[in-house]
Formats: C-alpha cells, sequence, structure tokens
C-alpha cells in the first residue's frame, strides 16, 4: 500500500513499473500496489492496481481517487483504509513535517497496528519520535525502514549499519542538506547570500519558504535519524544544537578562502553530541563537495575513515531508495 | 587456520584479540585460529592457538614455528597442513604475486577443495584467475570472499554489491592506487617525479621496485576484480588496457592546473572497457582526493551517482575487513 503520490510516489510507481522483471530475476520479487492514496482520494484492488493506469488518472485527473471512476469525490478516510487493506507492507511518501510529524506519524502508527512493515521516507516522524516508533515496530514485529530519509538515492545508513561489520563507528560529520550546500557553494564562487538563494530557489533547489534547509533544521533531522540508526542513541530533534547558514556573509567566505578553507553546514555525532551548525573545512577534506552534493564521513574503530558522496534528493533517487527497502524487507522478513 | 604471518597477519591476530567479546555479543561468532603458517614454520593446536604467545614468538623467533619449541626448523608443507588441517575458514594474507598469482593460488585451491571457506586479501590470484576461482568456490559449494584486496579497509566492494539493491551500477571510475595518488598529489605541490618517488618511498608509500604501482599493475589489478564482482564480467588481467604515471612531467600538472585540472592514475570499468591510465579530472570531481587516499564513484541506473572516499591500505585497515569478510560467512554460511 502507497500512501502519498507526489513527485516521489509516481518516480517510485515508475521505477516499480520499469524495474518488475528484474526484481523477479534478481530477487524472487513480485510487488503488487494492492492501494493508493493521495490527499484527494484513494484506490484500492485486491489483485493489485495497474501502475501505468494509476500515473495516468494522477495526471489527467489529479487524484489516485478518480481511478474507478466511483466515488472519485468522497474523501478517503487514509487511517481506516492503512488498517482495513490487506497488505504486507506500507509505504509512506507524504510530505516532511519536522514541527508535529504528521499526517505521517499517524499512518505509520496505524500501518504497524495493522501488521505491516513500513518504508517511509519521510523524516518527520523519525525525528520527533524515532526511539518509540522502533520500540512500536519491535512490539508489533513489523520492521521499519527508511533509507530515503537520509541522503536520497545515496545508500548512507545502509553503508553505515552493513558496510563496517565487526567495527563500531566513533563519530561521524558530513554536510547533509543539498539546498545551503549548494548556495554557500554559489556564495563561494562570488554571489551574495541572498542573490545565491534566489538562483536555487530558480533552479528548484529551494522552496519557496526555505526555512528548514536554511535554519538547519533538514539537516538536523537527517542527523537525528542517522544517530539513532548507526550509534544507537535514543534521540530526537530537541538533542540537537543547530543553527543555519542566515548569518554568512561572502566576507566571512573569503576570509576563510584565503586559508584554503570554505564554510560548509556541516552535521557532527561525536561523543554524544549533536551539531548542526555552519563550519570551516579544508577544501582538501574529503567531505568538501560542492552543488547540491551530499557528503559523510565515518570514523571507525579500526578500518579508518571513509566518506561517501552523492545526490541527497531526487525522485527517482528516492525511489531507488524504497525499492532498496522492499528487497531488504523481503529478504528478512518473508524467508 | 592463516596462512602468512607479516604485517597483515599480525594486525589481524591482534584484531582477533581485541574484538573477541565484541564478535561474540553482536555476532555469535567465538573464532579459534587452528593453525597459522609463515614462510618458515607452521603451528597447530586444534583447541586453538594462543594468539598473544602467537605474536610474541613470531616478534622474537622470527617465525609461528618456534610456537611449540620441537620441529621449529623443520619447514612446514603449506600445502599439505591447508589440506590436513581440519578449519572452516582458510585466511591467506600472503604477498601479491601479479605475475604467477603464487603461493596464494595454490593455497585457496588446496582449501577450496578441503572444504574450507576462503578470506584472502592477495590480490594476485584473483587479478589472474578470478572466473575460475568463483567456478571452483561454487563446485566446491564454499564461499570466496576478499574484501581487503581492494580499498583496505574501505568497503569498497561491500558497498557496490549490498548497498544498490535493486539498481544497476552502469560504470565506476576511481582512484584505486594509494601510492601513485600520493606521488601525483605531491607533484601538484611543486615536486618532480623522481623527488615525489622519493619522498614516497621514504614515508613507506611506495616500495623500493615501485613499478607495481607506478606502472599501474596495481590499480589494474583491483579492477579487474571490481569488474568481476560488482558488475559480473569474467575478465582478468590481460582485458585491462593499462599505462602508468611514469611519464607525467611537471608541465602536464601545471597545464592541467591552469584548466582547475589534476591529473590522476583512473581506473575506469565502462561499456565492458577496462582502462587503467592518468587522466585529467577536475578538481571539483568528487573523486579529487590527494595523499594516500582511493576514491571510487558508482554511476547507477536509478540512484544516481555515488562516491566513496577512503585510505586504500594498512595493516589494521586490512585486517578489518578480513573480520567483515569473517562475519559475512558465519552469517551466510552457518545459519
Amino acid at each position: 500500500m502507497l500512501v502519498g503520490f507526489g513527485i516521489v510516489g509516481q518516480s517510485f510507481a515508475k521505477l516499480l513499473l520499469a524495474s518488475c522483471p528484474e526484481l523477479y530475476g534478481r530477487y524472487g520479487i513480485k510487488p503488487r500496489l494492492v492501494a493508493c492514496v493521495d490527499n484527494q482520494g484513494g484506490a484500492f484492488c485486491e489483485s493489485g492496481l495497474n501502475l501505468q493506469r494509476l500515473l495516468e488518472v494522477k495526471r489527467s485527473k489529479g487524484t489516485v481517487g478518480a481511478y474507478f471512476k466511483v466515488d472519485s469525490n468522497a474523501k478517503t478516510n487514509i487511517l481506516q483504509m492503512i488498517e482495513n487493506v490487506d497488505s504486507e507492507i506500507l509505504v509512506d511518501v507524504t510530505t516532511t513535517n519536522l514541527e508535529h510529524g504528521e499526517p505521517a506519524t499517524s499512518h505509520i502508527i496505524a500501518g504497524m497496528r495493522s501488521g505491516k512493515h513500513i518504508i517511509t521516507v519521510n523524516k518527520g516522524p523519525l525525528a520527533l519520535a524515532f526511539p518509540s516508533l522502533i520500540e512500536l515496530a519491535n512490539y508489533n514485529n513489523v520492521m521499519l525502514r527508511f533509507s530515503g530519509t537520509v541522503g536520497g538515492g545515496t545508500p548512507i545508513l545502509d553503508f553505515a549499519k552493513r558496510c563496517l561489520k565487526g567495527d563500531r563507528i566513533i563519530s561521524f560529520m558530513g554536510i547533509l542538506n543539498g539546498t545551503t550546500n549548494y548556495i554557500l557553494s554559489k556564495m563561494e564562487d562570488g554571489l551574495t547570500f541572498e542573490n545565491a538563494l534566489c538562483d536555487a530557489k530558480q533552479k528548484g533547489y529551494a522552496e519557496a519558504v526555505p526555512s528548514l534547509d536554511i535554519e538547519g533544521y533538514d539537516a538536523a533531522a537527517k542527523l537525528v535519524i542517522m544517530a539513532n540508526w548507526i550509534t544507537g542513541m535514543k534521540v530526537t530533534m530537541k538533542d540537537v544544537k543547530r543553527s543555519g547558514i542566515g548569518g554568512i556573509r561572502c566576507s566571512d567566505i573569503l576570509k576563510a578562502q584565503k586559508k584554503g578553507h570554505a564554510i560548509k553546514l556541516i552535521a557532527t555525532c561525536d561523543h554524544n553530541h549533536l551539531n548542526v551548525e555552519p563550519t570551516e573545512i579544508s577544501k582538501r577534506d574529503p567531505i568538501y563537495v560542492n552543488g547540491t552534493l551530499n557528503a559523510v564521513t565515518f570514523f571507525s574503530e579500526h578500518s579508518g575513515q571513509q566518506t561517501i558522496i552523492g545526490h541527497g534528493a531526487g525522485g527517482m533517487e528516492t525511489a531507488s531508495a524504497i525499492i532498496r527497502d522492499l528487497i531488504e524487507i523481503k529478504e528478512t522478513a518473508f524467508r
């Protein structure tokens, strides 16, 4: 079951369509989307919705509620639908809210209570209530996966959790927000903060109200998710010391440049302290990346320091993270 | 059973000692080293060798053959020992030979024939005969793992294989040799090739006869291993078009610098073509790293492009890769 059908949801449907043969051939998986709901309506079909038709209906009518023509203007009760639909996995791709985490938190809880494994790309619920959601998942004996919340298509969480077995990650730091990194890169090229922000908006990298990015909330949310998942800390947004990039001036950037440095919005997890703040780093540091790139360096006990770099967003990239979670749930929970 | 007891072998013993409680606590694994052999002798004890004593004997007597005092000057027949010792896993940490792959290839074959899973950090056998070794492993129903051959402690192979499930890596490129990268970085700082090489030798980054690194053989061997493992190609050293960095002059570096570029020894796998050659890359490219760092960028079908960066060598780092392989074999083969 899929809740939300915006850019990520539609990309996910397209990717499912495209990778069906491969998912079956390589992993023995034949995913069937039995229900899909957006903020105007829902569609349900036990034998599986036709994804092509679903995308077409969304495009032409604006809502998946028109899939069956009937009831297209009756508003769907999403929570009721989540509880009643018989599906193994709930995929939530609704919009992030970092103040109250809704509506995703309610979706996730309803899904868990009705025995569904959860895949979400929504940072809100995890940033605000990671420890209790993991507990609830364990209590209901379901899996909760969220690869798409950090790094988009770049498997930052997977890398830390799977690729460093037998070792221990002591600390990590990185650039977790593409929008602010784009702005700071443009300021390095000589633009003022205001012009760089304007440019980011024009290119679609920044929201109309970009405070979530600029003030560091988005990076803080990702940091919280990483800290919980990777180091086992039990923390939420309120445990992050946070400051944004709004106060950075061209003169600060120039001063750093003279030392071969740059100013980046760096998120750090070190000795149980979580920080998001503009920080001077050397241009020779592997996490010195530009444009909308994200980069994280992990410091581990025995295997040294490792950096992973990739684009942190994009519909198709995030959809590919959902597919990864899907495969993992199938391989773990249903074997 | 451990074959070879140089820097990596001893680091592995130290790391086993240090991580015993953790391996048991987190993974339920209690590794026991029943046999260890170096080029002067061997030691065997069914209930497990004392690692502390093994390291001490090696340090004071120069060979693990002196562990039991008896027979210390009788040369061990390694192949016979491999076949006769009853152990689940053979760990080969002998020195790489890229011309004939021995003695490691014989060790590995003898180990597989006697039903042992294999962990090797030796590039020789894999660079020269990857496809047939994998076939032999399948035939004997054992696992062959080699995380330490590429990237040292940096899990480049694991990342590509595990973290991008459901996606397809289309091509990849990277800096796979730390020695040449160190030399090229020093040349960027103004040193001549000869002086940079001298400096690398002094710091222990380059061998006395550094041709394996300088001429690109080491990078080519890693490229072959990656191509086989990640993309499923069936290739060996002879399939790589290779040229080294011996011909690079300061004037080439300067010319590149004027464009904001640098010259790096880049290994590429693209459309089934394998190449190792000095290449101009932008200093803004995430794989532009300096010193002894390695860096690889993977281009995948849906999740975009991702770069992983880390130090490619070091005894403890490579030992941590062996531990990862050990955990994977235990989790896969003995579950």
